[in-house]
């Protein structure tokens, strides 16, 4: 593909590492930018640069806030009794749509041995210090991918849970098996919430 | 959908903005810059913010540049005898990909009356001046999409021409109708470029 101005190609190179753009899709962000008024792109600039200052990890949960604890951890009138236990911040918004009210703990992926995510990679510890902290948790729902991945994270987190003398559930067996939880439509997922089961 | 922190949320909805990014698809492109080290969403921010202050239009040929004229434009090798007449300045990278060596004039778009394109909204007066001003010039070629627009856009323009005396021509029918040009492959539109007629 022929070099275009190098403002054009950097921003060009940048956006082609977003998951699913390739050259063609970024040259037509870029071009679509440079078409809008110029407040359009000032403010995407400002975005990433709030997003990158503001955003940091809530001290209890590990998902994304910009306060010290995030709205939900701060919210007095959830289920203080169970917690829901997911590999991305972005699974708590599928969790919630679906209508549960406890609070989450974010590990930030799932185990995998060949990419390098071990159980000290992930949050895991911090998992089990707060349940220490917590003696009111009575229950982690272990909501992963129903993949392998996820599969190997449910089995080695519910044995830790079980030593603990603490219930480990998952979500029903409901999702088709190899599919992706952020694609799930809300009433499969609220049946997988309902029928969760100890393992 | 549940509503992020405001800083997460500000660039999901500026994300949409992009043509074929829905409110999921912006918030995946969120939730994977902020897992990248911090240098990648400074170098979008940087890169935004100079593609908007770096990137002005060729004072010629009115596509996209740092400098004054674009660098087709300064290009002593380019035939002089001829211009390739575009919509977009994504258009060139196509036209040149094929093997084109003339030069080039972006007009902004093709004439679309309900859309509110309109030949004064288009740089057709400019193409005109340059053509008085550019004797050298025996030919336009007039490389549009082969839609409705793209042929009314052929036909006024070709008029305009002939009245100069004036050689117009356009890319050979090998491109299936209705299609864009931006998705011709390079053989297809190679030959529709030897095969242009006058029209």
């Amino acid at each position: 593909m022929r070099e275009y101005p190098k403002p054009i190609q950097n921003l060009v190179n940048l956006f082609t590492y977003l998951p699913g753009v390739g050259p063609k899709t970024a040259l037509r962000y870029v071009f679509y930018l440079l078409k809008q008024p110029k407040g359009t792109i000032e403010s995407m600039a400002r975005a990433l640069t709030e997003l990158q200052l503001a955003v940091t990890s809530c001290t209890v949960c590990k998902t994304y806030t910009t306060q010290d604890m995030c709205e939900i951890c701060r919210d007095s009138k959830r289920d203080r009794t169970v917690i829901c236990a997911v590999a991305h911040p972005r699974d708590i918004g599928t969790i919630e749509s679906a209508g549960f009210r406890g609070r989450y703990h974010v590990l930030g992926g799932t185990l995998s041995p060949i990419e390098g995510i071990t159980p000290d990679t992930l949050e895991i510890n911090s998992l089990l210090k707060r349940l220490t902290d917590e003696p009111a948790v009575s229950e982690v729902v272990l909501a992963f991918n129903p993949d392998i991945e996820g599969e190997a994270t449910i089995m080695y987190i519910s044995k830790l849970l079980k030593e603990r003398h603490l219930k480990a559930s998952r979500l029903a067996r409901g999702l088709p098996a190899g599919s992706d939880l952020e694609f799930a439509d809300e009433v499969t997922l609220g049946d997988a919430l309902n029928r969760r089961w100890e393992v």
